[in-house]
């Protein structure tokens, strides 16, 4: 158990919250997307809430609570849905969101702090004719150190690929748990030592990105009768090099119309459809090859009138987690999965899964770069009935050769590639050496014998008890 | 026979020039690439040749000839290699490099006029960070309409692949040989009539093209001391979707030592190398890349010194059909190829050749996408002996899956897809019912009754005759 008194006189000056209420707030992200996330960790709470203003601040926490052996969970904005930001073992919530500071703007790249939101960064990038490649739905909120830290790619993928990919994340600054807490400059494939790794082996503080051409995307929506036939289209003109989009999404009927109530009057129940961000001048070539597809143009951002315009978000939320975040406002009762369907058999994949469970599990796909090809991965709603049958439908995608990315788990592991990162678990040797970051989050780290064949969920001994 | 007089007369206020030695200096490509183009064609010259300052006067022009009957092959600077703007019955070339300026810059797409020459148009479009996405290894010299009339894609097809995919190109304005010539604004499919036609069927006269985020690229040359290794890792880099690339070609030893004379204190005759445009936000990660590949970096244009840098063309310069020219420079008895080794297999089909060839066809790829794939074509150097040979080093190309696109011939057809394009063949009875336009050169307007699984090589009737 922690002393809070304690550790708030030896934090100083730091900017803390003891506030329960608060605490319990800035300890949670979206983890209850998951109905067994939602079981396993509504109660979690961290003891306190610590928000650094500097890199100095940083250190201090870092060197304090390891002193006095307090676990520290860093957070950004708290827009994950692992589970990722949850403090499992109390301690600090170390809020980053206060040191959001656009550094250096260069030709090519941006150097910021992590706790910059993505929007924030690209306000200040734009006049320049510059972007970030890649945001998550949540753009508008997310911090970009939680998107390196918990985050995978989104919104710009079919483009750049994802995260992990060299090359879209040119830098990080990194604070080590220790004693003596070491700043560290990371580059090259060192990156992989602390990106995706939930802050478990090191407090990012800065990041380096590299920017793209920034244009006023234009979002189009284009409808079909027929599932498959959006999902060719998709990859159709994913795979026309002339043609610039940051985003290239299919969601099946009904979800478009049962889920997007502000775009509701644009789409029928019987649309399936294709969300697409559009260059302009890719706008032109793009509706020829949707007149000849025969595809239905039902929106698009710029031939639209104010008055239909009108209180529509954007586009892009409507996409990855954000299309299961509006299927859960109306019918509460879903969920959703994530699933890699490989190149290059991926649309017969998708076309097998579609026909296995038809509307239990509405398609969503994204497409994306993977090593250099176009393929997609899907985040289908999933009509939940019962833990058992959602175990089934995973395993029923695996055997038909489409991984499954869990979103019901909140270790890296059993979200991600189900087995040891060696490289992240020597770093955390080294960067926090009492393990005392993010606990609970890397299973390679919590119990090195793992049996990883193991059908079993991983439980974390040390999360905390529900009151 | 055309009556020079009477048409200087008829054109009235256009400038012509009839000064023979300058006339057949206009009338000349780089046909002489090929020892087969230079036996057919080295004695083409056209009477006369017409620069027209604005479209008005392509109008006056065209309209003119028309009346007269005479022919009139349209040119830009010139630096095709198939013959392409040879003025193969006389009569009259229309040089179009007078007009040539920039009309209007947007956010992704520039207008000009159809002589502008490539690296004036970017001169224009850097100060707003923004450059043509696609340009042939003349670059310095070729205009953008004789680039979309003759040209495939070359540097920065990497990335955005051919000018044949839809939206590498936005729009034209093309004028037709009528008794009265309209004006069409051509986009979408419309696009495809004019484009590789080689001016056959209309003179382009404005182009609009897509533009991409400018960056200041850096030259890189890689060594390895197998060639395949070489290959390897360009095609491990090309599909790395987090680096930005212009230019990803390989050329086998002895060829860049030999050949880049320029360069060759750099490299050893030892060294196959590949030759690199790097944005300067990927050399980081390309230096990781090729650090684990255990390539040799010889040469970087963003830290050698100023006096290495001394006298060095850009390393675009050494790439496409500039290879073949720095080796014909070296050794006027080769000649050259050109190779589509077709994605999934395209390393494998370049191991074929390598070995099947050895010395007698040094390799020479550049990495392209293709239908959203990277694959590779190649420009292989041919150490040519007759032009039987040359004939069966086709062949044993395309028994192994691997077809050519032939540049020792001058029609359209045979230096492509080997059959009727019927959309510009169409276009041609529309836009050139007298067949006035470029003749020769589309051999299904000249000869209907082809027979296309001839092994004959097309022979045009009107070839003017050598004296």
């Amino acid at each position: 158990m922690t002393d809070i008194a304690a550790l708030k006189a030896a934090l100083g000056d730091v900017k803390t919250e003891d506030n329960p209420a608060i605490v319990k707030q800035k300890s949670r992200d979206f983890f209850w997307y998951s109905p067994v996330l939602k079981r396993q960790l509504d109660h979690v709470t961290a003891d306190l809430v610590v928000s650094p203003k500097s890199e100095a601040e940083v250190i201090h926490v870092l060197k304090t609570c390891f002193g006095l052996g307090v676990p520290v969970t860093p957070r950004g904005a708290g827009t994950g849905n692992y589970g990722q930001a949850m403090p499992l073992a109390g301690g600090v919530v170390l809020n980053l969101a206060e040191m959001n500071k656009v550094k250096a703007i260069k030709r090519g790249s941006v150097v910021a702090e992590a706790g910059a939101v993505l929007a924030k960064i690209d306000e200040e990038t734009k006049p320049g004719g510059q972007e970030l490649r890649l945001r998550p739905s949540t753009y508008h909120t997310a911090t970009i150190g939680g998107f390196i830290a918990g985050g995978s790619g989104g919104i710009g993928s079919i483009r750049w690929g994802g995260l992990r990919n060299i090359g879209n994340v040119l830098g990080l600054r990194v604070v080590t748990m220790e004693e003596n807490p070491r700043v560290l400059d990371l580059h090259g494939r060192d990156l992989m030592k602390v990106m995706h790794a939930y802050g478990t082996n090191g407090i990012i503080t800065e990041v380096e990105m590299p920017l793209d051409a920034s244009y006023d995307w234009v979002d189009v929506i284009v409808g079909f009768n027929d599932y498959m036939q959006a999902v060719r289209f998709a990859d159709q003109i994913a795979n026309e090099d002339g043609l610039v989009f940051k985003e290239i999404s299919t969601v099946a009927a009904p979800a478009p119309h049962d889920y997007f109530l502000r775009h509701k009057k644009f789409l029928k129940p019987e649309h399936s459809v294709a969300l697409l961000m559009v260059a302009p001048h890719a706008i032109e070539p793009l509706m020829t090859l949707a007149g000849e597809a025969r595809a239905k143009v039902l929106f698009r951002s710029d031939t639209a009138s104010a008055e239909e315009r009108k209180g529509l978000p954007p586009l892009f939320e409507l996409t990855w987690n954000h299309t299961t975040l509006r299927g859960l406002r109306v019918d509460p009762t879903i969920t959703y999965l994530q699933v890699l369907y490989p190149f290059p058999d991926h649309v017969a994949k998708v076309e097998t899964m579609t026909r296995i469970f038809g509307d239990e599990v509405p398609g969503h796909l994204e497409f994306q770069r993977f090593d250099g090809k176009v393929c997609c991965s899907g985040l289908p709603i999933v009509r939940f009935t019962t833990e058992e049958r959602l175990d089934e439908i995973v395993r029923i995608h695996e055997e038909n050769g489409c991984p499954i990315f869990n979103p019901h788990r909140y270790t890296l592991e059993e979200g991600g590639m189900k087995r040891t990162d060696a490289v992240q678990l020597a770093f955390k040797r080294e960067a926090d050496p009492k393990g005392l970051l993010n606990p609970g989050k890397m299973i390679a780290w919590e119990n090195p014998d793992y049996d990883w064949k193991s059908d079993k969920v991983y439980l974390f001994p040390g999360l905390q008890a529900a009151e």
